[in-house]
């Protein structure tokens, strides 16, 4: 079994990162390849950054759907492109953030969310109240670190996210926290040491959701909300979208 | 002042109807041009269309606010890009769903929503659970035209339209229809004077809207979840938005 | 086009500052006029307010209506009688408190409410549940102010005005306040200099929806349940009413 | 204990019916009294009636207040003026509605409403949601009769509204019906053999509410929210109402 | 008329006490019974205590509806095996905790609950959530005192519980507060004369709500989801419920 | 890694079926065992039965942490006993109804749910409304077959399952079907061959989401609501439990 994991951000190491987290959990027959697009922002930190994101990650769709990938890990917190995503693929397409909120509600009554900045949050809130998981999160909080911060000064950034988990775990009422970002998968054991809470870190669940859905033969319905995008002609830079 | 419309697809007799449209309702004071993206779709008809044609409305916003665009709308029903788009301006952005959603609710207790195809349902029904109108609405139904149709066989498409709000009005305990398509807005009146109910169509709804904001001198909030994105390089042919 | 404003309150003082408002921000070709009823309470602090201006509000529409104004506006946060007046009228009517929810959702991702007395916080909650707004405000404040203080105290009433929204900019995670008291309306500028965020004054907004609609010629829907009340005969000083 | 019925009509012939059937299911100890207001509409079908009744119901708690009853029922399926009421009165207010569908959520897990016309379900919907028991009514019902039909024709009219009740218990897979008008309390008996499911009657629901209530010594809080309106000066016809 | 009120643990003393509270509202006509399982735990402060505990409360009531009660109240602040004992019984059953949710909503538009235990905040917070009271729920507040220190060390745990309805009052903007144990009953006056605030006892609540339904007729619908359970075979020692 | 399948009715038969449905699905390290417990109801169809069963879910639950199994399944539709198992145990507890409303969250935007009689789709449509799935359930329907059917008649049982199915896919405008029923799980192939739709089938869902988490280290949170209960005596039958 191929898992193809899309890291939706442009930076290389972080995609590096994302493969060695999601190798770490995958199972003995799994395959791994991470990959992230040619083009586009080298962090995602805004609604903009995110719809210029979803292009690459439609790209890679595409790409690994050639290549044969049994299932797809949208690697970045917003679960950028998800849907359309599903639309191009009948493979089964995962986003990290759903997964994580998945895998949180199966462990705990009431979990928080710990993100890089603040102004991602609304971004957070608002998947969490279209999957139906707004009722179990009892906050998103921001560890205010810009994304790349997760690469060039970790050290003091694993610092600031440990405070803020504490800050959770004293404060929210909850059993759980979910990482609000693919930066963070790396240190989710040494943060879970630290808070002394299950951690659910959305790459690795995502990797295990993907797993499962491939073993179980089930894959994205193309009957209805996501059979496979009309055809027709696309313009411009895009043409080669179209048919 | 200047009412920037864009057409999310690139099809220009499209974009040049929806520009007319919004001429016959502007006010005395206000400019309209209209627009759409040299690169993306001809039609969006699939959340993979949307993704897609976000990339081309963002690029129009920036053109429009380097021309001093005092507005922008966002003239397709599934309002593809728009928080991105309200980041990225500080003028005010529209998308013609909620415009919708917005006065419909203003004329009615209750409305449905007629569309092209039932594979775009989700989209309308998304939004309305976001924007916060899901109790307004008693049903998102589809004629099941593709979009393009409406150019090409209006009169056909038109009569599709026609039977479908009548069913709307027979069976949905309605006071209002909303069109779900710009490409809807030149056949409102007809629409309306066949079914016998208010007819509420986006782009003169989002026209209104963008002039109301604009006398008022209410703008984009650059405070917290929509303050610009945080400038970062972008890679590959995406290069033109990084700092 | 003649727009009426009603305040719902019978002091003449506030009626006038109203019109005030609504002139400062009408098109060119709006005409504004404002009345209050003959009979009711000089200010509305509560329910039992409400209910009792409401019967001044629906004379008022019904003189409107025979005047042939094109829109009313019920001037009051609360919205009282509001669908009643849309039963009663087929012009558009538009309260003061969705037009500014309305207005706000356009802007910012969240909002607060800086509403006068905390006791009426109750029926801003409920129009937002209503409405379907609750989950774009984040917290109904109040500036502990008796509204008729905004008249004749409005100085040290304005101070605490300020400093509440500065909390709620501190404190909520908004990127806008709507101001929760027709009274507030004068003071919007003032208030949007000192927080430094976006203002939504409901007055204002509502005139410029009322202008849209009856510009696009949207009117209330007389199909379903907004439909004119049926006729029958009132008894005792309500006699006026019936058929 | 003294419990005052306000029926929120004109209509005596009615106001004695609703007081007949209080007595039927009052207590031992307790004293019914049926009223109703001097002024006002001879029946309640839209939101128009309800607010022009709501002044009527509004006298009718200050005279009981005046007269020391217990506890107050509005005995109008609309609810009219209750939270008004509640300020007004520190004695219990109960409204035939809101008493209807606790008791039906108490024996059914999903229950219909079958009101009078269809252009007033959307009050019954609108309590529905303000109350909390959306989730629990599965539809609500018109028979289509207007509500002297009640009086003067009641034969034909009761077996519209037995026609209804099997349509409810044959397709909205529903355990209980609500009777949505109070001037069908008369007939749930009668309504009951003949549909065979269990029926609540507001009226009847009410009266038991309003005894328990005094009987525990619960009486409307007069912290906060409902606490009384504050005393002011009201003008014109309404001046009795002020300070 | 005879009411069963069933104490869900096995603590006998608690047994007599909710028998006492009960006896002191009950009508004059009304006969109380108290009773508890003979197997169960001796309190009820978990989802698992719960889950056992649901077994002698079935058991109580097959035994009640032998004897020929005319109503069940289940007497612990989590309503365990409420709807199994709906089904078991055609005469009413009423749990406590939702029968303080239905009174504490009939006095004020909002309340807090002061419970025991925080751990058993979240079984508080599901009911809320099924039965429909969630937005007129401000908190979930507990004392944190174990069940059984209110039959043991009452004075120290009566003052917890005073101090956290005080912070209640203090903070949570409410008109009521619920009392979230059975065994807080006797103590509500007591309470309520020290906070200031109506106090909501579940256990004379609920008995008031039995005797209305009795005094109605409504029993439990034994149309659809609550139909008697299908009769079969039970094996090893749950054998003498099966057929 | 050894998951413990729990049939928590008492037909061996059935428990048999399911721990083959599990091994079918199982990883190549997986150990299934499949057990029910000695004393309960032969199949499960009512709120009644689910409270029986709960006892043996919680005794097996106890069993198997003894044998230091990795994870337990309920594979009962109802997910008897859920939270109150997860409070027991410090290993994952998965629900098949909660896993299979999960896993068809991630392959379709809508679903719908088939399980065996009328009376027990409350039972589904409560958990979809606790998890959060509401939204994404469109109708859950009934096939209208005892449970034990499922065994003695097979060949008619799955007939009727499929032909609802059928309608399913034709009038709910959904993606994927979940089975509602731990004794459909062996019939999932075949069903989803007639019907043309992804089905998903809670047993090998709540299997691989079992095996995900043991994989991730990832146990019911011990912090705040699930930690395990207090420890206190329990009286009769039940006293193995206690303390």
């Amino acid at each position: 079994m191929h898992i193809r994991l899309i890291n939706p951000n442009t930076t290389a190491a972080m995609t590096a990162k994302i493969g060695a987290a999601a190798e770490r959990v995958a199972a003995a027959g799994t395959r791994i390849s991470a990959t992230n697009p040619e083009a586009g922002p080298v962090s995602i930190e805004s609604h903009f950054d995110e719809a210029i994101s979803a292009v690459g990650v439609l790209d890679e769709i595409r790409r690994g759907d050639a290549q044969g990938v049994d299932a797809h890990v949208i690697a970045c917190f917003g679960d950028p492109g998800l849907l359309a995503a599903r639309e191009l693929s009948a493979a089964p397409v995962i986003g990290i953030a759903e997964a994580a909120f998945h895998f949180a509600a199966l462990i705990s009554t009431r979990f928080s969310v710990v993100t890089t900045l603040g102004r991602t949050a609304i971004i957070a809130e608002q998947l969490l109240h279209n999957y139906g998981f707004a009722q179990h999160c009892r906050k998103v909080r921001a560890a205010e670190i810009p994304v790349l911060e997760l690469e060039h000064d970790s050290a003091c950034a694993l610092e600031r996210i440990i405070a803020e988990c504490r800050r959770a775990k004293a404060e929210d009422g909850i059993g759980a926290i979910v990482l609000g970002c693919a930066g963070m998968a790396e240190h989710s054991a040494e943060i879970g040491a630290a808070v002394g809470l299950p951690i659910v870190d959305g790459v690795s669940a995502a990797v295990k959701l993907a797993e499962s859905l491939v073993a179980l033969g089930l894959r994205t319905s193309k009957h209805g909300d996501l059979a496979f995008p009309p055809p027709k002609p696309f313009r411009g830079r895009f043409d080669y979208l179209g048919c």
